[in-house]
């Protein structure tokens, strides 16, 4: 029954290069190099961002991620977690660029504590600092609709909206707004931020967004391989789901439908 | 890595038999037969639940059932839909006994609409009747924890209160209540209705339920297989989710732990 | 102006009697008698519910709520409180009806800890009972629109689903529900337990509710005078606008409405 | 019992002014002029804003607002609904400042339809000119916690970020924001735009806020000055609920609390 069987999703492409996986996946946070490794791999991500402030990518008398995360089977996606300012996170990706040849970027400005929110002021100057500069820029942002869309005619590469601060575990606290910005999106849309657990990565992939980025929910999960192989899962789901085009809601349920005759 | 690999989910027992898929599936309100199989079998369900009022199962001359969905490959769950008192309840479940041989049975006794909501006297009253008839029940019910450990209690097999009215895709409404009926049942807990998209199904198996029952949600998707291939990622991701126990929610994010010289 | 000014609320009608405030408070759960008393005078209410079985109200050694709360005043209304059967629900008020002559009844029967919720069955047996007896009762119940509707057709003369169980300040967790249950009924819907704070009861009055009843939520208030007035206006608010007829939702905002030469 | 009698609220204050009210309303979207009249004499409200680019304020030939809400009587808030730059919003203010000589004035500065977000790039930038040039500033802007500090620290003598999009309706999206937005601010936090009905308003007022803003809640009402008095009620409730401190969520009820001999 060759049409009974959807057609495989064919992933996203970003900067020209196409992922299957819609799962993007940090490296930070875990107890060890091999729980890293160990996740990363369960989780079926085919890109992994880093703080290359914060891992060691250079010092081969000591651990290194790339032992663990060989680059050769996972696009690297340096990210400038740590810096509070424009200048910082330039600078950060240039060094980044210099050291390991790599163009497409996470940009992160974050505003001061106790909230890890974007500094959009900051993230737009940055943007345009690193396009400038050939940077392919994915890009950290507020659930803000119009700043999303000045990013993307910068020219981001992808526009990344919160679900929720970094870090929290809340969900897709408005999904409304992360709606809107992917509606007005012709480059990929990610929430990135906020996931907490697999129904709140199924939803942001209900939204209509084209992957998902987190790190914390599966990090600071009790059982962090496992929770790699429900995100695997949930991501698959909710784009199916998007996909399938979900039912109506309707609280009154099937009162005005005509049930006469018909299997339950 | 073998320590990395989270022990493969071992499914669920009900009445003694063992599945290894979370997902129950109804078998009605597709658009034909050949729809129907096709959409249970992208789901991966082990077991589906039929309306004996509504679908044919004995009349050979007409499209069967059982040709498209075969009974030695998925265990049937007849069902009482359409049955609106006790009486209606317990003489559909004898003759479909009589007919198919099926012990293993979904009790489900509805009010009068426009809201399909379980009446719950007439429930209670129909599973003691069942129960003492030798049937294995399983049975549809409020979000009521008096009601399900009354239920529990009687000897039914799983209880399976709604997440939402039958038919509404309105989720998991009251996840509190769903989580107090699993806490305290030694019986299996699955939601059964309400389930409109993936992430509701991941959810309530987040919520600790032992598996899902689900029908409009596949079967008036846009495109049902797609669906059913959602629903069976969303079960597993949401089972994995649970297991792995979940970070914690905290919406003022990292602010109380140290960042100093970590990798995010 | 006078076509500008809305008409009064007229208030509400229980058993023949009309009340003008909607808010029901109960008289438990305060540090003393005093609390008691000004909160309640504080909230406008006129109607309240004692639980007989713990307060005092026949020791004159003792203080009583009457000294404090006097009967000529308020409309007692005598709740169960504390009875786990029917038997125990229906001896509690009559005795409580020869010793204070109350008629007009609050009728609460929970199931088994931890969940102070509703026990179904035996509420509709104690129902039964008290109204064959003559009782003018006021039911709490789970929100499920079949029993809510058999209450009312057994004789009830109001209907009190709960938005939440009793004491967990969870607000009107399914509002559906109590929208289904306002829906069909003929005699007043009141939301009995949950109300955790203000936007709560204007919640549960703007769905339609006739009156709120609450108890915790003033009584375990860092101050509960406060709350109280907190509560008067919440409800008065939350009908009000009920009867106004809110605007519609919608997240596109005004995308679709001419905006040329619009005031805003 | 005068130390039952909770003081009473003294209001806020924003630029040296002081105002018992805790709602500030708009002035347009409203039928006529004297039905705008009569919803904000109902609403209590003693600041009102007014779109200078909108309304007629100085054409003595034509319906003047000035003849319906009288200018000694309610404080004027000159806004800049319908401007899309920085240049155009301090422009419209300047002129609105040689005509009527107001200094206090509300900014915004959406971006393009169809969603009626701010655009912060612009805000941050007229603000920046307006306060320069000594107007103080009430700024509406995005639930963003970063862009708020920045913009109180510019000079913004109230910070008022959207609940939701202008005249969207949907209610406080991201009460975790408009928190962590009042937790850090010296100035008054008034939750500007998305209030859909009296709930809305209360729980806006019990995150804490000073004030709450709103217009077409009112005036898209089918009945606005009833609304009106519900969104009078409701802001006092939200504010009182605030001051009185809520009770604790817990959706297991009373279950770890002692309840032998306690009356509830």
């Amino acid at each position: 029954m060759p049409d009974g069987i959807p057609q495989a999703d064919e992933g996203w492409t970003v900067a020209g290069r196409r992922f299957r996986s819609r799962l993007v996946v940090g490296t930070g946070r875990y107890k060890d190099l091999e729980e890293t490794a160990r996740a990363i791999e369960a989780s079926g991500a085919e890109m992994v961002t880093v703080a290359v402030r914060r891992v060691n990518l250079s010092d081969s008398s000591a651990p290194m991620l790339q032992d663990y995360v060989p680059p050769d089977r996972y696009t690297y996606l340096p990210n400038t977690a740590g810096c509070h300012t424009a200048q910082d996170a330039v600078r950060t990706l240039r060094l980044a660029r210099e050291a390991g040849g790599w163009n497409l970027v996470k940009l992160e400005v974050l505003g001061p504590p106790p909230f890890l929110y974007p500094d959009m002021r900051a993230t737009l100057e940055a943007a345009e600092a690193l396009i400038k500069d050939g940077f392919e820029v994915m890009v950290y942002c507020a659930d803000d609709p119009v700043a999303a869309k000045r990013l993307e005619e910068m020219g981001c590469v992808a526009i990344m909206p919160l679900g929720a601060p970094i870090g929290s575990g809340m969900g897709v606290v408005n999904p409304y707004m992360i709606k809107a910005i992917k509606a007005q999106a012709k480059v990929p849309v990610l929430v990135d931020a906020g996931i907490g657990t697999a129904s709140d990565a199924a939803l942001a992939m209900e939204l209509g967004c084209d992957a998902v980025l987190l790190n914390s929910a599966i990090a600071h999960a009790s059982d962090p391989v496992r929770m790699a192989v429900a995100m695997k899962h949930a991501v698959i789901a909710g784009r199916e789901a998007f996909l399938a085009g979900r039912m109506n809601r309707d609280y009154r349920a099937d009162a005005s439908s005509p049930t006469a005759g018909l299997i339950r």
